[in-house]
């Protein structure tokens, strides 16, 4: 039998943190046995947002294909490649752009959001807008039978749909796949300070902390406010410190949600037991990422050899494509 | 003397006619012994109102090939390509895309009149509101000195030079050229029915036209209305078939001017000249035309050479370009 296809990706827009490992890698782990896995460096997604700095897009191309490789992502079972290493992408994507209404990507929900909370990048270019039928293409070039989605991002997913239907009948043809969702089980992150995790609140731990940082941050979490002596009984619900201890140190959760509601165990202590595990998650990706940042040939082997494979599948897919269309 | 470099390009949109030569490829020819000259295929700049019919695209880019080569343009002097043959122009567009505000694409007053013109296709898609700046990417791409444009199209030129700036402003460089403008002296043709001249008035006569259909079309054209008897003293200056003797029957045109408004010359006579005279101008190029039609290697060499030479120059420049964006 053969294995369905499945394409994420993610936008080289800075360093990765818990969260989005939690978010997005993690699922894509689990996943790189069952399926047959396209992962993607979006960096012309990137540069829709930070055209001022386009260096940094290139850093941090390289920085998270580093940190992939870190956690798991296996170049011998899934194809890693950057966007713009296959120039296939740009040209679906004017061809979608071509058969996109301008009013389906003006009403679409993420982006009047995007520019609504966007306040430090300026994101009113023509570019941003089009932002959907990017990814539209970037699904149907591999002709992805599902995307690993978040339901915050279902809209996008839909949109995808509708201009794969759109190419489809317009010219009369079936060659096109429309995806359907893995709804990823998402586990929420919040902040060290308890609010939403993000970069511009400095709230984030990465996944390639330094040991000395990560203790500094784990010591200046927030916890129960309500407790201010030891042996004062806690509040393990609303305690950031027990939300990290409920995913990375698991086994004693348990126990430590008792210990805390009935006042036996301390803030100081229950920091350091946190401490204890995320290091013992994060060293090994660490030392990993050090590792491929400092073998600068073999990823650049690593990226070479995906951007092969993922052109092939691409250039292949779009000269059918074209052929549809009657385009040569 | 390093000869200036020009671009300049039309839409495979269908059939040429008379007026596409007097407005553009007669410049074209002067200019090529005195300039680096590209031509381009507008291939992608047609689809984004003819994706309702690719197959029409790539049948009007080989047959305006085909023309292009029979009245003249020279693949010995210049550089003919055809714009998605080099993908490097959906690069420069999407880097272009990145810094060039919505609100210059959405005022752009030329954008604005093609939503009010043209009923017959929708072009309310992504792709067309970004005309300008793929337009913009056709000129920096080849860094082009020069442009020869009509006065109608100087606010696209002037869009050019505004994303240009920007870019060497926010990537604080030279490297792009701001390109001046060569304003061609256009010698306005009116219709065969004294309107404008349009293939949707069915008033145009083609540049490949057959003698038996350039004979009904010149027998019915529109003459001076109030000459009704042949002796009737003509008003020249209202009649069509004169401004068509003014530019394809020079030699004679004075005379049939004052014959007309002494009345000793006929409209029936009159045409007679015309036809001879017209004839005589498109019977050769409509030779060369068939011939290079029955000679598809040929041709196809042609284009290969073409885009090669394009695609050379594209891409040294690409690289240049996005080393001073320190993107890589």
């Amino acid at each position: 039998m053969t294995k369905e296809i499945i394409l994420s990706g993610m936008r080289p827009t800075g360093r990765l943190h818990l969260g989005n490992y939690l978010g997005a890698m993690k699922n894509w782990i689990a996943m790189q046995d069952d399926y047959n896995c396209y992962f993607e460096i979006a960096d012309w997604h990137a540069l829709m947002s930070d055209y001022g700095d386009p260096g940094s897009v290139t850093r941090n191309s390289r920085d998270m294909l580093c940190v992939w490789l870190a956690v798991g992502l296996d170049p011998e079972k899934c194809v890693i490649f950057r966007q713009s290493d296959v120039p296939e992408h740009l040209e679906l994507f004017f061809i979608f752009s071509t058969i996109t209404p301008l009013g389906w990507l003006e009403r679409c929900p993420t982006y009047k959001e995007a520019l609504v909370n966007n306040d430090k990048k300026d994101i009113r270019n023509y570019a941003f807008l089009g932002y959907p039928s990017l990814q539209a293409a970037d699904i149907a070039l591999y002709r992805a039978d599902k995307v690993p989605v978040g339901k915050d991002q279902l809209p996008h997913l839909e949109l995808t749909r509708e201009v794969i239907r759109r190419f489809n009948h317009l010219y009369n043809t079936d060659v096109m796949t429309e995806p359907g969702e893995v709804l990823t089980k998402v586990q929420k992150l919040k902040g060290t300070d308890g609010r939403k995790m993000s970069k511009s609140y400095g709230n984030t731990i990465y996944l390639t902390e330094e040991k000395a940082s990560l203790k500094k941050k784990v010591n200046k979490m927030v916890t129960d406010p309500a407790r201010i002596r030891v042996d004062d009984k806690g509040h393990p619900e609303v305690c950031s410190v027990f939300s990290y201890q409920k995913i990375f140190n698991q086994n004693e959760a348990e126990k430590i949600n008792n210990e805390c509601k009935s006042g036996t165990i301390g803030c100081v202590k229950c920091k350091k037991k946190l401490l204890n595990n995320l290091n013992d998650f994060i060293q090994p990706i660490r030392e990993k990422y050090l590792y491929y940042k400092e073998n600068t040939k073999k990823v650049n082997k690593i990226l070479e050899d995906g951007n092969r494979r993922a052109k092939k599948t691409a250039s292949e897919n779009l000269k059918l494509f074209r052929k549809e269309m009657n385009y040569g």
